[in-house]
Protein backbone atom coordinates (compact mmCIF):
# COMPACT_ATOMS: atom_id res chain seq x y z
CA UNK A 1 0.00 0.00 0.00
CA UNK A 2 1.21 3.47 -0.84
CA UNK A 3 2.25 5.66 1.88
CA UNK A 4 3.89 9.48 1.83
CA UNK A 5 7.47 9.68 1.73
CA UNK A 6 8.68 11.40 5.13
CA UNK A 7 11.71 13.59 5.63
CA UNK A 8 12.90 15.87 8.01
CA UNK A 9 14.93 19.56 8.06
CA UNK A 10 16.18 21.12 11.10
CA UNK A 11 16.30 24.83 10.39
CA UNK A 12 19.41 26.96 9.72
CA UNK A 13 20.84 29.63 11.48
CA UNK A 14 21.05 31.34 7.99
CA UNK A 15 17.22 30.06 6.73
CA UNK A 16 15.70 33.23 9.23
CA UNK A 17 14.90 36.91 7.75
CA UNK A 18 15.22 40.11 9.14
CA UNK A 19 11.89 39.56 10.45
CA UNK A 20 13.02 37.24 12.75
CA UNK A 21 11.12 33.61 11.09
CA UNK A 22 12.12 31.52 8.30
CA UNK A 23 12.35 33.00 4.64
CA UNK A 24 8.85 31.65 2.59
CA UNK A 25 11.24 31.16 -0.21
CA UNK A 26 13.52 28.06 1.56
CA UNK A 27 10.33 25.73 1.87
CA UNK A 28 10.62 25.24 -2.13
CA UNK A 29 14.23 24.06 -1.70
CA UNK A 30 13.42 22.08 0.95
CA UNK A 31 10.49 20.08 -1.14
CA UNK A 32 12.60 19.84 -3.89
CA UNK A 33 15.78 18.54 -1.83
CA UNK A 34 12.98 16.20 0.11
CA UNK A 35 11.83 14.70 -3.53
CA UNK A 36 15.26 14.19 -4.78
CA UNK A 37 15.75 11.85 -1.50
CA UNK A 38 12.55 10.02 -2.55
CA UNK A 39 14.15 9.71 -5.35
CA UNK A 40 17.17 8.07 -4.26
CA UNK A 41 15.14 5.07 -4.46
CA UNK A 42 16.29 4.17 -7.80
CA UNK A 43 19.85 2.34 -8.62
CA UNK A 44 22.97 5.37 -8.09
CA UNK A 45 20.53 7.41 -6.71
CA UNK A 46 18.89 10.98 -8.18
CA UNK A 47 22.24 12.84 -8.86
CA UNK A 48 23.10 9.82 -11.29
CA UNK A 49 19.82 10.07 -12.44
CA UNK A 50 20.90 14.02 -13.86
CA UNK A 51 24.56 13.48 -14.14
CA UNK A 52 24.84 10.04 -15.91
CA UNK A 53 21.32 9.37 -17.78
CA UNK A 54 21.22 13.52 -18.28
CA UNK A 55 17.55 13.37 -17.23
CA UNK A 56 16.02 15.52 -14.28
CA UNK A 57 12.65 16.96 -13.12
CA UNK A 58 12.52 20.87 -13.46
CA UNK A 59 9.79 22.18 -12.13
CA UNK A 60 7.13 23.87 -14.02
CA UNK A 61 4.36 25.29 -11.82
CA UNK A 62 5.15 25.61 -7.94
CA UNK A 63 2.61 26.73 -5.06
CA UNK A 64 2.87 26.88 -1.49
CA UNK A 65 0.13 27.80 1.07
CA UNK A 66 1.82 29.24 4.43
CA UNK A 67 -0.40 28.80 7.80
CA UNK A 68 2.40 29.12 10.74
CA UNK A 69 5.82 30.46 10.71
CA UNK A 70 8.80 28.40 11.82
CA UNK A 71 11.67 29.92 13.32
CA UNK A 72 15.21 28.91 14.55
CA UNK A 73 15.10 25.92 16.57
CA UNK A 74 12.15 24.22 14.67
CA UNK A 75 12.38 21.05 12.79
CA UNK A 76 10.19 20.79 10.05
CA UNK A 77 8.54 17.17 8.54
CA UNK A 78 7.93 16.30 5.43
CA UNK A 79 5.61 14.29 4.24
CA UNK A 80 5.47 13.95 0.04
CA UNK A 81 2.64 12.39 -1.74
CA UNK A 82 2.13 11.90 -5.12
CA UNK A 83 -1.20 12.90 -6.42
CA UNK A 84 -1.14 12.40 -10.38
CA UNK A 85 1.44 10.70 -12.81
CA UNK A 86 1.21 11.54 -16.07
CA UNK A 87 3.38 9.96 -19.19
CA UNK A 88 5.88 12.70 -18.53
CA UNK A 89 4.59 14.90 -15.70
CA UNK A 90 4.16 14.27 -11.79
CA UNK A 91 2.22 16.29 -9.45
CA UNK A 92 3.52 16.11 -6.00
CA UNK A 93 2.08 17.54 -2.60
CA UNK A 94 4.19 18.69 0.24
CA UNK A 95 2.62 18.65 3.81
CA UNK A 96 4.90 20.33 5.90
CA UNK A 97 4.56 19.91 9.93
CA UNK A 98 6.79 21.18 12.91
CA UNK A 99 7.88 18.35 14.13
CA UNK A 100 7.97 18.31 17.95
CA UNK A 101 3.79 19.33 17.70
CA UNK A 102 2.42 18.13 14.33
CA UNK A 103 1.39 21.39 13.58
CA UNK A 104 0.68 22.11 9.87
CA UNK A 105 3.07 25.08 8.69
CA UNK A 106 2.52 24.99 5.44
CA UNK A 107 1.26 22.58 1.88
CA UNK A 108 3.08 22.77 -0.78
CA UNK A 109 2.49 21.59 -4.37
CA UNK A 110 5.21 21.22 -7.54
CA UNK A 111 4.49 19.97 -10.53
CA UNK A 112 7.80 18.56 -12.55
CA UNK A 113 8.51 17.16 -15.84
CA UNK A 114 10.84 14.49 -16.82
CA UNK A 115 13.09 16.49 -19.23
CA UNK A 116 16.47 15.68 -21.08
CA UNK A 117 18.68 17.65 -19.32
CA UNK A 118 20.45 18.54 -22.30
CA UNK A 119 18.09 19.47 -24.76
CA UNK A 120 15.49 20.68 -22.15
CA UNK A 121 13.04 18.69 -23.62
CA UNK A 122 10.02 16.17 -21.85
CA UNK A 123 11.19 12.54 -21.96
CA UNK A 124 8.95 10.00 -20.56
CA UNK A 125 9.36 9.01 -17.02
CA UNK A 126 11.30 6.24 -16.75
CA UNK A 127 10.46 3.47 -15.23
CA UNK A 128 12.36 3.24 -11.69
CA UNK A 129 11.23 6.52 -11.09
CA UNK A 130 7.98 5.51 -11.66
CA UNK A 131 8.08 2.62 -9.52
CA UNK A 132 9.07 4.63 -6.58
CA UNK A 133 6.74 7.58 -7.29
CA UNK A 134 3.84 4.79 -7.92
CA UNK A 135 5.00 3.69 -4.13
CA UNK A 136 4.16 7.54 -2.74
CA UNK A 137 1.02 8.06 -5.09
CA UNK A 138 -2.16 9.37 -3.46
CA UNK A 139 -4.48 6.43 -2.41
CA UNK A 140 -7.04 6.29 -5.07
CA UNK A 141 -10.89 5.89 -3.36
CA UNK B 1 -1.74 56.53 -14.14
CA UNK B 2 -0.63 52.97 -12.59
CA UNK B 3 2.29 51.25 -14.20
CA UNK B 4 3.88 47.89 -13.32
CA UNK B 5 7.34 48.61 -10.93
CA UNK B 6 10.25 47.47 -13.21
CA UNK B 7 13.58 45.84 -11.33
CA UNK B 8 16.15 43.71 -13.22
CA UNK B 9 18.88 41.01 -12.07
CA UNK B 10 21.48 39.54 -13.13
CA UNK B 11 22.30 35.48 -12.50
CA UNK B 12 25.09 35.07 -10.24
CA UNK B 13 27.21 31.99 -11.05
CA UNK B 14 25.89 30.51 -7.63
CA UNK B 15 21.92 30.76 -8.78
CA UNK B 16 22.45 27.63 -11.19
CA UNK B 17 21.76 24.22 -10.18
CA UNK B 18 23.17 20.75 -11.28
CA UNK B 19 21.08 20.71 -13.85
CA UNK B 20 22.86 23.99 -15.61
CA UNK B 21 19.72 26.28 -15.41
CA UNK B 22 18.79 28.28 -12.48
CA UNK B 23 17.33 26.68 -9.38
CA UNK B 24 13.58 27.41 -9.40
CA UNK B 25 13.10 28.29 -5.85
CA UNK B 26 15.16 31.68 -6.28
CA UNK B 27 12.46 33.36 -8.53
CA UNK B 28 10.80 33.79 -5.41
CA UNK B 29 13.74 35.64 -3.67
CA UNK B 30 14.04 37.71 -6.56
CA UNK B 31 10.15 38.43 -6.36
CA UNK B 32 10.56 39.55 -2.58
CA UNK B 33 13.33 41.54 -3.10
CA UNK B 34 11.92 42.96 -6.34
CA UNK B 35 8.55 43.91 -3.97
CA UNK B 36 10.90 45.07 -0.87
CA UNK B 37 12.78 47.43 -3.55
CA UNK B 38 9.32 49.27 -4.87
CA UNK B 39 8.39 49.45 -1.36
CA UNK B 40 11.32 51.96 -0.92
CA UNK B 41 9.35 54.64 -1.77
CA UNK B 42 8.10 55.14 1.81
CA UNK B 43 10.39 57.16 3.70
CA UNK B 44 12.78 55.19 5.63
CA UNK B 45 12.62 52.60 3.36
CA UNK B 46 11.13 48.76 3.58
CA UNK B 47 13.62 48.21 6.00
CA UNK B 48 12.76 50.73 8.45
CA UNK B 49 9.73 49.80 8.41
CA UNK B 50 10.44 46.29 9.52
CA UNK B 51 12.68 47.02 11.86
CA UNK B 52 12.15 50.43 13.46
CA UNK B 53 7.70 50.26 12.79
CA UNK B 54 7.69 46.51 13.09
CA UNK B 55 5.53 46.30 10.09
CA UNK B 56 6.52 43.58 7.64
CA UNK B 57 4.38 41.80 4.82
CA UNK B 58 5.02 37.83 4.92
CA UNK B 59 4.01 35.67 2.28
CA UNK B 60 1.01 33.58 2.91
CA UNK B 61 0.66 32.55 -0.81
CA UNK B 62 3.20 32.17 -3.52
CA UNK B 63 2.74 30.50 -6.72
CA UNK B 64 5.11 30.57 -9.79
CA UNK B 65 4.48 28.99 -13.95
CA UNK B 66 8.05 28.72 -15.67
CA UNK B 67 7.61 29.08 -19.40
CA UNK B 68 11.42 28.88 -20.08
CA UNK B 69 14.71 28.25 -17.89
CA UNK B 70 17.25 31.08 -17.22
CA UNK B 71 20.73 30.41 -17.43
CA UNK B 72 24.02 32.05 -16.62
CA UNK B 73 24.93 35.23 -18.24
CA UNK B 74 20.81 36.53 -18.40
CA UNK B 75 19.42 39.10 -16.94
CA UNK B 76 15.99 38.95 -15.66
CA UNK B 77 13.42 42.14 -15.58
CA UNK B 78 10.94 41.73 -13.28
CA UNK B 79 7.65 43.61 -13.97
CA UNK B 80 5.56 44.37 -10.60
CA UNK B 81 2.24 44.56 -10.89
CA UNK B 82 -0.52 45.02 -8.07
CA UNK B 83 -3.63 43.11 -8.80
CA UNK B 84 -5.54 43.08 -5.47
CA UNK B 85 -5.39 45.60 -2.13
CA UNK B 86 -7.71 45.07 0.63
CA UNK B 87 -7.23 46.08 4.31
CA UNK B 88 -4.10 44.10 5.23
CA UNK B 89 -3.45 41.76 2.14
CA UNK B 90 -2.38 42.23 -0.84
CA UNK B 91 -2.00 40.41 -3.96
CA UNK B 92 1.04 40.97 -6.27
CA UNK B 93 1.94 39.84 -9.54
CA UNK B 94 5.32 39.78 -10.93
CA UNK B 95 5.87 39.25 -14.80
CA UNK B 96 9.61 37.70 -15.26
CA UNK B 97 11.24 37.68 -18.73
CA UNK B 98 15.31 37.90 -20.08
CA UNK B 99 15.93 41.18 -20.61
CA UNK B 100 17.59 40.97 -23.71
CA UNK B 101 15.12 39.23 -26.02
CA UNK B 102 12.04 40.33 -23.59
CA UNK B 103 11.18 36.22 -23.85
CA UNK B 104 8.68 35.60 -20.82
CA UNK B 105 10.27 32.66 -18.31
CA UNK B 106 7.71 33.07 -15.26
CA UNK B 107 4.76 34.43 -14.28
CA UNK B 108 5.04 34.11 -9.95
CA UNK B 109 2.30 35.67 -7.65
CA UNK B 110 2.63 36.52 -3.58
CA UNK B 111 -0.44 37.01 -1.56
CA UNK B 112 1.32 39.12 1.31
CA UNK B 113 -0.17 40.49 4.50
CA UNK B 114 0.30 43.79 6.84
CA UNK B 115 1.76 42.27 9.96
CA UNK B 116 3.07 43.18 13.38
CA UNK B 117 6.89 41.40 13.07
CA UNK B 118 6.51 41.14 16.81
CA UNK B 119 3.26 39.69 17.73
CA UNK B 120 2.76 38.35 14.06
CA UNK B 121 -0.68 39.02 13.91
CA UNK B 122 -2.18 40.82 10.97
CA UNK B 123 -2.38 45.20 11.18
CA UNK B 124 -4.36 47.11 8.26
CA UNK B 125 -1.76 48.10 5.65
CA UNK B 126 -0.29 51.73 6.38
CA UNK B 127 -1.33 54.85 4.27
CA UNK B 128 2.39 55.12 2.61
CA UNK B 129 2.69 51.64 1.98
CA UNK B 130 -0.62 51.39 0.37
CA UNK B 131 -0.03 54.85 -1.39
CA UNK B 132 2.83 52.96 -3.46
CA UNK B 133 1.06 50.08 -3.98
CA UNK B 134 -1.87 52.15 -5.42
CA UNK B 135 0.48 53.37 -7.94
CA UNK B 136 1.39 50.12 -9.24
CA UNK B 137 -1.98 48.77 -9.33
CA UNK B 138 -3.64 46.33 -12.34
CA UNK B 139 -5.38 48.69 -14.50
CA UNK B 140 -9.24 48.79 -13.69
CA UNK B 141 -10.87 48.00 -17.06
CA UNK C 1 40.22 11.24 25.61
CA UNK C 2 39.05 14.08 22.93
CA UNK C 3 38.15 13.59 19.48
CA UNK C 4 36.95 15.34 16.64
CA UNK C 5 32.77 15.70 16.15
CA UNK C 6 31.63 14.45 12.90
CA UNK C 7 28.95 15.48 10.77
CA UNK C 8 28.14 14.52 7.30
CA UNK C 9 25.97 16.43 4.36
CA UNK C 10 24.81 15.29 0.87
CA UNK C 11 25.39 18.12 -1.69
CA UNK C 12 22.33 19.82 -2.79
CA UNK C 13 21.54 20.21 -6.53
CA UNK C 14 21.57 23.93 -5.77
CA UNK C 15 24.80 24.35 -4.23
CA UNK C 16 26.54 23.77 -7.46
CA UNK C 17 27.55 26.80 -9.14
CA UNK C 18 27.80 27.85 -13.46
CA UNK C 19 31.11 25.51 -13.68
CA UNK C 20 29.67 22.27 -12.44
CA UNK C 21 31.01 22.28 -8.85
CA UNK C 22 30.10 23.11 -5.43
CA UNK C 23 30.15 27.08 -4.96
CA UNK C 24 33.19 27.70 -2.36
CA UNK C 25 31.36 29.84 -0.05
CA UNK C 26 28.76 27.11 0.65
CA UNK C 27 31.66 25.03 2.82
CA UNK C 28 31.82 27.99 5.55
CA UNK C 29 27.76 27.64 5.91
CA UNK C 30 28.11 23.64 6.72
CA UNK C 31 31.25 24.47 9.18
CA UNK C 32 29.27 27.12 10.70
CA UNK C 33 26.54 24.45 11.28
CA UNK C 34 28.64 21.33 12.03
CA UNK C 35 29.79 23.87 14.91
CA UNK C 36 26.04 24.41 15.97
CA UNK C 37 25.38 21.39 15.87
CA UNK C 38 27.96 19.72 18.00
CA UNK C 39 26.87 22.79 20.40
CA UNK C 40 23.65 20.94 20.47
CA UNK C 41 24.93 18.67 23.03
CA UNK C 42 23.94 21.53 26.02
CA UNK C 43 20.86 21.63 27.41
CA UNK C 44 18.61 23.21 24.85
CA UNK C 45 20.66 22.98 22.19
CA UNK C 46 22.40 26.06 20.31
CA UNK C 47 19.39 27.44 19.17
CA UNK C 48 17.78 28.17 22.79
CA UNK C 49 21.57 29.62 23.34
CA UNK C 50 21.01 32.44 20.72
CA UNK C 51 16.84 32.61 21.34
CA UNK C 52 16.81 32.17 24.99
CA UNK C 53 19.97 33.12 26.78
CA UNK C 54 20.96 35.68 24.10
CA UNK C 55 24.46 34.44 23.42
CA UNK C 56 25.89 33.62 20.21
CA UNK C 57 29.05 32.72 18.65
CA UNK C 58 29.36 35.26 15.51
CA UNK C 59 32.36 34.50 13.19
CA UNK C 60 34.97 37.18 13.12
CA UNK C 61 37.32 35.08 11.50
CA UNK C 62 37.18 32.23 8.26
CA UNK C 63 39.42 30.86 6.13
CA UNK C 64 39.57 27.83 3.96
CA UNK C 65 42.10 25.99 1.35
CA UNK C 66 40.49 23.93 -1.19
CA UNK C 67 42.10 21.10 -2.25
CA UNK C 68 39.84 18.74 -4.16
CA UNK C 69 36.21 20.15 -5.93
CA UNK C 70 32.74 18.66 -4.28
CA UNK C 71 30.21 17.68 -6.86
CA UNK C 72 26.22 16.85 -7.26
CA UNK C 73 26.16 13.28 -5.72
CA UNK C 74 28.83 14.45 -3.34
CA UNK C 75 28.87 13.50 0.73
CA UNK C 76 30.94 15.33 2.53
CA UNK C 77 32.21 14.17 5.66
CA UNK C 78 33.28 17.35 8.52
CA UNK C 79 35.67 16.63 11.38
CA UNK C 80 35.35 19.72 13.81
CA UNK C 81 38.31 20.21 15.93
CA UNK C 82 38.84 22.39 19.08
CA UNK C 83 41.94 23.83 18.21
CA UNK C 84 42.22 26.99 21.00
CA UNK C 85 40.07 27.85 23.97
CA UNK C 86 40.11 31.38 25.37
CA UNK C 87 38.45 32.92 28.05
CA UNK C 88 35.86 34.44 25.09
CA UNK C 89 37.09 33.33 21.72
CA UNK C 90 37.52 29.79 20.11
CA UNK C 91 39.66 28.39 17.00
CA UNK C 92 37.70 25.99 15.42
CA UNK C 93 39.16 23.50 12.85
CA UNK C 94 37.16 21.90 10.19
CA UNK C 95 38.30 18.91 7.87
CA UNK C 96 36.53 18.47 4.95
CA UNK C 97 36.68 15.15 3.13
CA UNK C 98 34.82 13.07 0.25
CA UNK C 99 32.45 10.36 2.97
CA UNK C 100 33.05 7.91 -0.12
CA UNK C 101 36.70 7.95 -0.40
CA UNK C 102 38.17 10.04 2.67
CA UNK C 103 39.76 12.07 -0.04
CA UNK C 104 40.59 15.69 1.54
CA UNK C 105 38.52 18.30 -0.10
CA UNK C 106 39.20 21.56 2.48
CA UNK C 107 40.91 22.81 5.25
CA UNK C 108 38.31 25.35 7.06
CA UNK C 109 39.15 27.50 10.23
CA UNK C 110 36.72 29.83 11.76
CA UNK C 111 37.30 31.89 14.85
CA UNK C 112 34.46 32.57 16.67
CA UNK C 113 33.93 34.64 19.68
CA UNK C 114 30.91 34.17 22.52
CA UNK C 115 28.28 37.24 22.10
CA UNK C 116 25.89 39.47 23.72
CA UNK C 117 24.18 39.03 20.76
CA UNK C 118 21.90 42.33 21.59
CA UNK C 119 24.47 44.30 22.97
CA UNK C 120 27.08 42.63 20.16
CA UNK C 121 30.08 42.33 22.53
CA UNK C 122 32.13 39.52 23.71
CA UNK C 123 30.84 37.66 27.30
CA UNK C 124 33.07 34.63 28.38
CA UNK C 125 32.12 31.28 27.20
CA UNK C 126 29.43 29.62 29.06
CA UNK C 127 30.88 26.85 30.97
CA UNK C 128 28.50 24.09 29.70
CA UNK C 129 29.39 25.50 25.97
CA UNK C 130 33.11 25.31 26.87
CA UNK C 131 32.57 21.82 28.32
CA UNK C 132 31.60 20.96 24.68
CA UNK C 133 34.45 22.64 23.21
CA UNK C 134 37.20 20.91 25.74
CA UNK C 135 35.55 17.34 24.74
CA UNK C 136 36.44 18.21 20.89
CA UNK C 137 39.71 19.95 21.87
CA UNK C 138 42.65 18.85 19.92
CA UNK C 139 44.72 16.72 21.72
CA UNK C 140 47.85 18.15 23.29
CA UNK C 141 51.34 16.50 22.65
CA UNK D 1 47.13 54.95 -12.85
CA UNK D 2 45.33 51.58 -11.78
CA UNK D 3 42.91 51.69 -8.76
CA UNK D 4 40.14 49.36 -7.43
CA UNK D 5 36.92 48.11 -8.71
CA UNK D 6 34.45 49.29 -6.73
CA UNK D 7 31.07 46.98 -6.41
CA UNK D 8 28.03 48.14 -4.17
CA UNK D 9 25.33 45.64 -2.70
CA UNK D 10 22.20 46.09 -0.55
CA UNK D 11 21.76 43.68 2.37
CA UNK D 12 18.35 41.37 1.87
CA UNK D 13 15.80 40.61 3.88
CA UNK D 14 16.73 36.77 3.69
CA UNK D 15 20.74 37.33 4.59
CA UNK D 16 20.38 37.97 8.12
CA UNK D 17 20.79 34.96 10.52
CA UNK D 18 18.93 34.06 13.53
CA UNK D 19 21.04 36.45 15.56
CA UNK D 20 19.83 39.79 13.79
CA UNK D 21 23.15 40.36 11.64
CA UNK D 22 24.26 39.42 8.09
CA UNK D 23 25.20 35.72 8.40
CA UNK D 24 29.07 35.85 7.91
CA UNK D 25 29.64 33.09 4.38
CA UNK D 26 27.65 35.53 2.54
CA UNK D 27 30.65 38.21 2.55
CA UNK D 28 32.34 35.25 0.49
CA UNK D 29 29.38 35.27 -2.00
CA UNK D 30 29.76 38.86 -3.01
CA UNK D 31 33.26 39.24 -2.76
CA UNK D 32 33.11 36.36 -5.74
CA UNK D 33 30.45 38.47 -7.49
CA UNK D 34 32.42 41.74 -7.09
CA UNK D 35 35.18 39.92 -8.88
CA UNK D 36 32.57 38.76 -11.97
CA UNK D 37 31.52 41.88 -12.38
CA UNK D 38 34.74 43.32 -12.41
CA UNK D 39 35.53 40.73 -15.17
CA UNK D 40 32.60 42.07 -17.20
CA UNK D 41 35.27 44.24 -18.40
CA UNK D 42 35.85 41.69 -20.64
CA UNK D 43 34.60 41.16 -24.24
CA UNK D 44 31.15 38.70 -23.85
CA UNK D 45 31.69 39.03 -19.77
CA UNK D 46 32.47 36.92 -17.14
CA UNK D 47 29.48 34.25 -18.26
CA UNK D 48 30.66 33.87 -21.53
CA UNK D 49 34.55 33.08 -20.44
CA UNK D 50 32.82 30.16 -18.09
CA UNK D 51 30.02 29.08 -20.57
CA UNK D 52 31.99 29.26 -24.09
CA UNK D 53 35.72 29.61 -23.39
CA UNK D 54 35.14 27.00 -20.60
CA UNK D 55 37.95 29.11 -18.22
CA UNK D 56 36.91 29.50 -14.36
CA UNK D 57 38.02 31.07 -11.39
CA UNK D 58 37.91 28.51 -9.04
CA UNK D 59 38.32 29.84 -5.51
CA UNK D 60 41.91 28.21 -3.82
CA UNK D 61 42.11 30.07 -0.62
CA UNK D 62 39.63 32.15 0.74
CA UNK D 63 39.57 34.49 3.82
CA UNK D 64 38.12 37.05 6.03
CA UNK D 65 38.26 39.40 9.07
CA UNK D 66 35.12 40.45 10.65
CA UNK D 67 35.55 43.53 12.18
CA UNK D 68 31.72 45.08 12.54
CA UNK D 69 28.16 43.37 11.61
CA UNK D 70 26.05 44.41 9.37
CA UNK D 71 22.45 44.65 9.69
CA UNK D 72 19.38 44.57 7.33
CA UNK D 73 18.97 48.19 5.58
CA UNK D 74 22.70 48.51 4.95
CA UNK D 75 24.04 48.68 2.03
CA UNK D 76 27.87 47.28 1.56
CA UNK D 77 30.51 49.26 -0.51
CA UNK D 78 32.94 46.56 -1.89
CA UNK D 79 36.85 48.09 -2.91
CA UNK D 80 38.17 45.44 -5.23
CA UNK D 81 42.16 45.37 -5.30
CA UNK D 82 44.52 42.95 -7.11
CA UNK D 83 47.10 41.86 -5.02
CA UNK D 84 49.47 39.53 -7.22
CA UNK D 85 48.90 38.02 -10.62
CA UNK D 86 50.73 35.32 -11.55
CA UNK D 87 50.96 32.91 -14.25
CA UNK D 88 47.91 31.26 -13.58
CA UNK D 89 47.24 32.19 -10.18
CA UNK D 90 46.18 35.60 -8.66
CA UNK D 91 45.26 36.87 -5.34
CA UNK D 92 42.23 39.26 -4.89
CA UNK D 93 41.75 41.91 -1.71
CA UNK D 94 38.69 43.24 -0.83
CA UNK D 95 37.48 45.74 1.63
CA UNK D 96 34.11 46.24 2.72
CA UNK D 97 32.70 49.01 3.82
CA UNK D 98 29.15 50.21 5.18
CA UNK D 99 28.34 52.46 2.45
CA UNK D 100 26.53 55.02 4.10
CA UNK D 101 29.44 55.72 7.32
CA UNK D 102 32.58 54.40 5.27
CA UNK D 103 33.00 52.19 8.46
CA UNK D 104 34.73 49.30 7.65
CA UNK D 105 33.51 45.93 8.23
CA UNK D 106 35.24 42.99 6.89
CA UNK D 107 38.93 42.60 4.84
CA UNK D 108 38.58 39.87 2.50
CA UNK D 109 40.70 37.77 0.21
CA UNK D 110 40.40 35.33 -2.28
CA UNK D 111 43.01 33.32 -4.29
CA UNK D 112 41.72 32.18 -7.80
CA UNK D 113 43.16 29.92 -10.26
CA UNK D 114 42.60 30.37 -14.06
CA UNK D 115 41.15 26.77 -14.52
CA UNK D 116 40.05 24.92 -17.62
CA UNK D 117 36.54 24.20 -16.14
CA UNK D 118 35.96 20.64 -17.98
CA UNK D 119 39.52 19.08 -16.99
CA UNK D 120 39.40 21.32 -13.95
CA UNK D 121 43.44 21.78 -14.27
CA UNK D 122 44.73 25.39 -14.19
CA UNK D 123 45.51 27.35 -17.45
CA UNK D 124 47.43 30.54 -18.38
CA UNK D 125 45.54 33.70 -17.58
CA UNK D 126 44.04 34.90 -20.77
CA UNK D 127 45.24 38.10 -21.95
CA UNK D 128 42.08 39.58 -21.99
CA UNK D 129 41.55 39.14 -18.02
CA UNK D 130 45.22 40.00 -17.28
CA UNK D 131 44.56 43.36 -18.81
CA UNK D 132 41.75 43.80 -16.25
CA UNK D 133 43.64 42.67 -13.04
CA UNK D 134 46.69 44.97 -14.09
CA UNK D 135 43.71 47.88 -14.34
CA UNK D 136 42.79 47.27 -10.46
CA UNK D 137 46.49 46.32 -9.27
CA UNK D 138 48.14 47.57 -5.79
CA UNK D 139 49.74 50.10 -6.72
CA UNK D 140 53.43 48.62 -6.64
CA UNK D 141 55.82 51.15 -4.05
Amino acid sequence: MSEPFAWEHRIRVDEIDAAGIVFFARYFQWCHEAMATMLDAIAGGYASLILARRIGFPTVHAEADYKAPLRYGDTVRIDVTVEKIGTSSCSLRFDLRRSASALPVAVVRHVVVSSDVDAMRSTPIPDDVRAVLVRHAAAVA
